[in-house]
């Protein structure tokens, strides 16, 4: 089954260029996101959440204009298999799950996906094979409006000015005492 | 100057393609990603820190093998345009920042970075024809050590049991609570 343009066998490619593999996820995600566009009207001006950084990001940034850089991809951190794309203006749009309760026929995608068999016990063709057949049909879409308090920290977030560290010299968004994150002991580094 | 294999009109065509528009620290962070890559010892398999959200994760995405959805990349909310490609064992390695005190002679990056003039008022021309020139002299580079309390919580980040949500039903990273972070009020959606 297709995933947009693509055929499968191409977006395991791109896939796989991009993100090192073309895993489980990532091909699922494709489906998803995929599904999700095709139920905005269209012409939508659309931002996107991932409610997990693992895989689906990517699904997300291969296959829509929204970035982890140009800032219209945003990951929270809900550990579910989930995406929203919505308007960017009215926060009306749509998710899409990977839903538990559509995987019984499904053996090993259910065995990838609940974790039910060790990963070096699972047969990896049979989990492509079955992602390919199954396509979108494993999932389940609902209509979401975004919270205004969300819609707008993101509309204000590119808007401190900059300033230059006293400690370290690199500018940053300004903060009152002066000392960006870095030098505020937030930087992972041993010097 | 080239960026890494490719031209900079290449890298340009590459960047608007993944991001919407090839935007100077898009642009300046490809340079800066090719000078952290030249200086890992040849082999070395990496990951990645952006210190900052804005622009230069999809250089990185781009440039190197780490993307947010695999992992290897991590954003740090750090709010300074600086990256730093490790050794994911050892956690040694480099990091990059565009520097403030090489601007001198780059009045319109300087313009840009600095935001010393209004986004409508800066020459858009000049300034990628600055970046073309200026290429990676505008960086500087150090030496880095991540902390080891840091690549352990890298390391451990993806070894939590799946369970099925009571609320929601869907699956999520086990919490005692039986409820996701999604029905525990995180989601930011009005239903």
């Amino acid at each position: 089954m297709k995933i947009g343009k693509y055929t499968f066998e191409q977006f395991c490619e791109i896939a796989a260029a991009f993100h090192g593999t073309a895993g489980p996820g990532l091909l699922i995600g494709g489906y998803m996101v995929e599904e999700a566009k095709s139920r905005l009207p269209e012409g939508t001006i659309f931002d996107a959440v991932s409610e997990t950084q693992k895989c689906l990001p990517d699904s997300i940034q291969l296959l829509t204009p929204c970035s982890i850089g140009n800032g219209w991809l945003r990951i929270l951190r809900l550990g579910r298999f989930a995406l929203a794309l919505y308007d960017k203006c009215s926060g009306e749009g749509v998710r899409v799950h990977l839903d538990t309760d559509k995987l019984e026929a499904w053996s090993e995608i259910k065995n990838w996906y609940l974790q039910l068999v060790p990963k070096k016990a699972q047969d990896t063709n049979l989990l492509l094979e079955q992602i390919r057949r199954a396509g979108p049909s494993i999932c389940s879409t609902r209509p979401v409006r975004l919270e205004e308090a969300f819609l707008a920290k993101e509309r204000k977030k590119r808007k401190r000015p900059i300033a230059v560290c006293r400690v370290c010299g690199e500018a940053y968004p300004a903060l009152e005492s002066g000392v960006c994150h870095g030098c505020r002991g937030e930087a992972p580094y041993i010097d």
